[in-house]
């Protein structure tokens, strides 16, 4: 009935449940770079999962951006708008610190399967 | 599949999918209007929005208010329990900033259509 | 076509739509605790409400905590990772304040029903 992508004992990296999939906040491995690197990161990190998953950025329903401070946000959004699939899903961004003080921003989706 | 409501180069306005909207964060058109004045415009846009998509705010399933600053709580409230139906969706409210400094409440909600 | 789980004029405690559970902000009752002794009420809360609308933790979809403070997080995941089930949710967690300044955690989820 729900379907666990990469379980571990905090979270799933995404749950599917009758075609849509919810992923976890995704974020930089490399939480060093600025914020046009993590943010890079970030996406490229949903790309994967997504493909993993069986779907892709073009049929995502919502995305819920974190960033660490708006100074951010213009370059963010450089990165982000080239990303985003033509017909792109609906956004929220708000600033919220992170796990860790280095990471800049997280990333979390739903997505149709 | 997925309908896409006004869809621009960064994010749709909306997203439909199995009968649920996704709606992107909403605002206030006037940033210059105090906490009220910009609850209304967020409310009155997210009004719009869910009409034009064949719904309205009888049928929403969760709202996320971010909040510039707690100390605005009461007064988002009294504006917001006036709005809201009599049958609510459920509801949370957190602090967090938005892309503009002036921008003190943003509304994110998701709706059966 | 939606079903409302305790309604009051505000929120719902939970809204149910296509097998999908979409619950309000769960905090502690009791805001005078430390982070475990709201993390415990705040999870053991939600416990409840998801077992009166008919299903429990092993079946949620997507888990969102917001954190007073990042200072917290260890501790907070101390009491999470004991109490999430072994095949978790996609999870995300970022720091908001929340309607009391003694709010330390608000858990907001959705869970198939």
């Amino acid at each position: 009935m729900i379907k666990h992508y990469k379980p571990s004992g905090r979270y799933s990296v995404a749950t599917i449940h009758n075609g849509v999939a919810y992923l976890c906040g995704h974020y930089a491995s490399d939480l060093s770079k600025d914020i046009k690197g993590q943010t890079e990161e970030a996406l490229d990190s949903i790309d994967k999962s997504l493909l993993e998953i069986g779907t892709d950025k073009s049929k995502m329903l919502s995305v819920m951006i974190h960033l660490k401070t708006m100074d951010d946000y213009a370059e963010m959004n450089s990165v982000y708008d080239n990303w985003v699939a033509k017909l792109p899903p609906a956004r929220t961004c708000v600033v919220g610190e992170m796990f860790s003080n280095d990471c800049l921003i997280e990333v979390t989706v739903t997505a149709v399967v």
